[in-house]
C-alpha cells in the first residue's frame, strides 16, 4: 500500500515490538542478576512470554498479509493480470511477502518454545532470515524512483541489516544484553523511520509536498535518521533504568539485608576484566 | 551448456545434497541428544557415511565436468581455438572448473574421515571454498548479458556466497545444529533456483517466452526467490520434525522408562540461557 | 565549518584521545601482567580514569557542538530559512550531530563506570555506535564536491569503519590487547588525517592551493595517508615501550627478587599456544 | 617497476613465504600432536624459526624497497618534481610503501618473539594490517588502465583482502591450523598471480601481446585465476602429506610402541564432535 497507513502500519508493529524488547531484556537481565531472589517462578514465565511474543508477531503477520492483500485497491489474492499479460500489485505481493517471513519466524517461536525438539537459537536464525529478507526486497523495491523517495528507503536499509547481523550473532551469544539492547534500539529506529517515510512521501492532512529531488532534503533526512536513532537510544536507556530501578526497589523491599551482599558480589566478579 | 539440461544437472545435484543434509543433521542431533541410548555403532556410522557423502560429491562433479566438455557442442577439452584466435567455449570450461573445486572437496572429505591425519574442520573449509569460488565465476560470469538473465544469477550468488560463509563458520562451531540447517536450506534454494533459472531462461516444451527487459519481471522474480526459500524453509522444517517423531518414536518402544528420564535432565540444561 | 580551523578541532580531539589510549592500555596491560605487585589500588584508580575519560569525550563533544553553532558564520540553533524555504547551514547542523553521539557515548561511560546497573560492554557498544554515525554522516557528507575533496574523506572513513568494528568487536573480547593498540592507532590516524585535510583543503597562511583534479594528488594523497598510519604505529609502539620499560624500572626497584619469579612463570603461560 | 621484473620479484617472495608456511605449519601441527615425543627442544626451536622468519621477511622487504628507488628509471628518493609541478614515480613510491609495511611486520616479528613485552598475536595483526595496506593501494592503483590490467589487479585483491581476513582471524585463533593451511594456499595463490600478471602485462622473450580489450580474454583470466588456486590448493596438500608421513615415519623408528598408544588416544578425543 504506497500510502501513508501503509507505512504507519508497519512502523506501528515494529515500534510495538522494540518498546516491548526494551522492557523484557533488562527486566530478564536483572532478574538474572539477583537470581536467587527471583527464581520462582521466573523461569517459566519467561517462557510464556516467549510464547505469547510468537503469538503476537504471527498474529501482526497475518493482519499485515490480509491489509496488503484485501485492501480497496490491492491485489485480493491475484497474482497475474492475463489481459494485460502483466504482473499484478507486485508492491503488495512484495509487502505480503516481507509479512510472511515474520509469519514463519513467530511460528517458529511458539514451536520452540513449547516443544522441545527445536533447539533455542532457531527463533533467533529464523528472526535473522526473515529481517534479511525484509532488506532484501525493499533493496530491489525502489529501484526507478524519485532521489529522496530511494534515499530514504536505503536509510531503511541501514537499520534492517543492522537488525540481521546483531539477531545472528545472537544465535552464537544468546542472551546477551548489549545485543539484545541494541537490538531493540534498530527495531525502534525502524518503527519511527517508518512513520517518518509516511510523512515524507505521503504528507497526511494535505500538508505541503517535499521536494523529491532537493540535495538540501536528501542531507537533511540522512541527518534526521541519526536524530531518530538518537531517540531510540534515549527510549531504551530510559526504559532500561526504569525496569532497573523497579526491579531493586522491589528487592529491597522483600530481601534488603541478603540483597546488599548478593550486590556487591557481583560487583567483584563483574569488575573482572 | 547455456540450455536447460545446463541449469537442471547442477539444481538436482544441489537438491539431492540439501535433502540429505536435511535428513543428516537432524538424525545427527537427535542421535547426539539421546547420547546413551543410541551410543552403539552410531560414530562410526555417521564416520562411514561422510566418506560416501564425499565420494558421491565427487562422482557428481565428474559427471558435471564430462557433461561440460564432451556434450555434443562441448570442447572436448580443446581450450584455445587457434584459427580463430579465440578461447574455445570458455562457460563450458567455467562451469567444468567450478565441479572441478567441487571435486576436490569430495576427495578432501573422503581422507578426512578415512585417515586421521587431517583435521576434521579442513572438511567445511574445503567446501567453503568450493561454494566460494562457484560465486565466483558466476559473478564474472554474466556480464554483459540480459537485465533478467544477470538478476536471476545475481539472486543465484546471495545463496551461494551465504552458503560460502555459513560453511565458513562451521570451520569454527562444527556441529552447530542451526548453521547445519541453515546450510541444507541455502542448498535446497539453490537446487530449486538453478531450475526455476532453466525455466526462465529456456522454456522448456515450447512454453512462452519471458521478456528479459521488462522491469515487472525482474521484481516478481525477486519475490519468487523469497517464496522458493520459505518453500526450502519448509522442507528443511518437515523433514527436520519427521526425523525427530522418528527418533524419538523409535526410543519410546525401547526403553520408554530410561528415555523420560534422559529427556527431563535435557530440558533443564537446555533452559539454561 | 568548512574551514582549517573546523578540521583542526576534531583532529586534536582524536589526537588527545589516541594518544592517551596509547599510554593507558599499555599501563593496563602492564600492571595486570604484574597483578601481585600492582593490585592495590589499581582497579579502582582505574575505574576512575574511565569516569574522568568519558566526562573529558563529554566536554570534548559540548565544545564541538557550541563551536559549530555559534561560531560568527554558524546557524545559531536555526535549522529551517523560512525566507528561502531551505535548510539552513546543514554542514553545521551535520558536525552538531556526529558530535552529539561521541556525547552520548560519554555520558554512557560515566554512568557505566559510577553505578553497576549498566553492563560493562555499553560504553564499547555506545562508542562503536558513535564512530559509525560519524562515518555514516561523512559518507553522504561529501556528495557532490570535487574529486581530490570526496577523496581525502573517503580515506578518512576506512579509519572511522575500520574503528567502529574494532570497538565493537571489544564488546566481545574485552581487555584484547591487540584491539585496544589496534583502536589507538587508528584514532591517531583519524587526528591527524582530520590535520591533512585542513592542510590539503583550506592551505593555511596563504600557500599553494592543491589542484583538486589531479589524478597525480589523488594518488600521493593515498600513499601519503598510509605514512600517516605508519606513523600512527610508530607512535604507538614508542608508547607502548615506553611504558612497559617504565613499569618495569619501578618493579626492579621495589621487589627484585618476587619479580623475576613472577615473570618467568608468566613466559611459560605465554608461550602455551 | 611496470615491468616483467617488477611483479617477479614480489611474485618470488609471497612465492617462497607461501612455500615455507606450506611446511611450517603442518609440521608444528605434527609435533604438537605428538607432544610427548617431540617435547624436547621443539618449543625453543619454533621460537627461533619465527626469528628468523621476521628478519627474513623485513630483508625482502628492504631488497624490496632499494629495488624500487633504484632501478635506472626510479625515483631515487625524489618524491617532487619541482621544474614540472608535479610528484615523482608515483608508483615506485607506492610499491615502496607497500615493501615498507611488511618490514615493520617483519621487525615487530623479531621483537615479538625475542622479548616478552609484546603479546604474541600482535604478530599476527601487524602482518594482517601489512597485507590490507597492500590491498589498499592496489585498490587506488589501477585506476584508468586497460580493462584486462584492472581485472588482474583485482583478482589479486581477493587473495589480498581474503589473506588479510585469514590472518585477522587467527589474532583471536591462533595456532588454528586450518587458517594456517588457508593462509599458505592465498600466500602461494598471490605469487603465483604475480608471476601470471608479469606475463600477461609484459610477455618476456617478445611473446605474443594479449588483447588488453578483449572480453574473452577476461573471462579466461578469471577462470585461470581458478586454476592457479586449485594448484595451490594442490601444493599445500601435497606439502602437508609429506611432512605428516615424514614425522610419522620418524616417530615409528623411535618408539613404536608408545606411539601407538598416544595416536589411538588423539583419535578418540578427535572424533568428539
Amino acid at each position: 500500500m504506497a500510502n501513508f497507513k501503509g507505512h504507519a502500519l508497519p512502523g506501528s508493529f515494529f515500534l510495538i515490538f522494540g518498546l516491548w524488547w526494551s522492557i523484557k531484556y533488562p527486566l530478564k537481565y536483572a532478574c538474572k542478576k539477583n537470581k536467587k531472589v527471583f527464581s520462582i517462578g521466573s523461569k517459566t514465565g519467561f517462557q510464556r512470554i516467549e510464547v505469547i511474543e510468537g503469538a503476537v508477531k504471527a498474529a501482526f503477520a497475518l493482519i499485515g498479509i490480509l491489509a496488503e492483500q484485501f485492501v480497496p485497491d490491492g491485489p485480493h489474492l491475484k497474482l497475474y493480470n492475463r489481459e494485460e499479460h502483466q504482473w499484478d500489485h507486485l508492491m503488495n505481493w512484495q509487502h505480503s511477502t516481507m509479512y510472511l517471513f515474520y509469519g514463519i519466524s513467530g511460528v517458529v517461536d511458539i514451536v520452540t518454545h513449547t516443544t522441545k525438539a527445536v533447539p533455542l537459537a532457531m527463533d533467533r536464525m529464523m528472526l535473522s532470515i526473515a529481517v534479511f529478507i525484509e532488506g532484501f526486497l525493499f533493496y530491489y523495491h525502489v529501484h526507478g524512483r524519485a532521489m529522496l523517495d530511494i534515499h530514504v528507503h536505503l536509510l531503511l536499509l541501514v537499520s534492517v541489516f543492522g537488525g540481521s547481523i546483531c539477531i545472528f550473532l545472537e544465535v552464537f551469544h544468546r542472551g546477551n544484553i548489549i545485543l539484545e539492547l541494541f537490538r531493540s534500539s534498530l527495531c525502534i529506529l525502524q518503527g519511527s523511520w517508518f512513520w517518518q517515510i509516511g510523512f515524507v512521501l505521503y504528507p497526511p492532512g494535505g500538508g505541503p509536498e517535499w521536494d523529491l529531488m532537493d540535495h538540501g532534503n536528501m542531507l537533511f533526512i540522512t541527518m534526521c535518521y541519526c536524530w531518530h536513532y538518537a531517540f531510540a537510544i534515549f527510549i531504551v536507556a530510559a526504559n532500561y533504568g526504569l525496569v532497573t530501578w523497579f526491579v531493586q526497589t522491589k528487592l529491597k523491599c522483600t530481601q534488603p539485608m541478603e540483597m546488599e551482599l548478593l550486590k556487591s558480589r557481583e560487583h567483584e566478579s563483574d569488575d573482572d576484566i
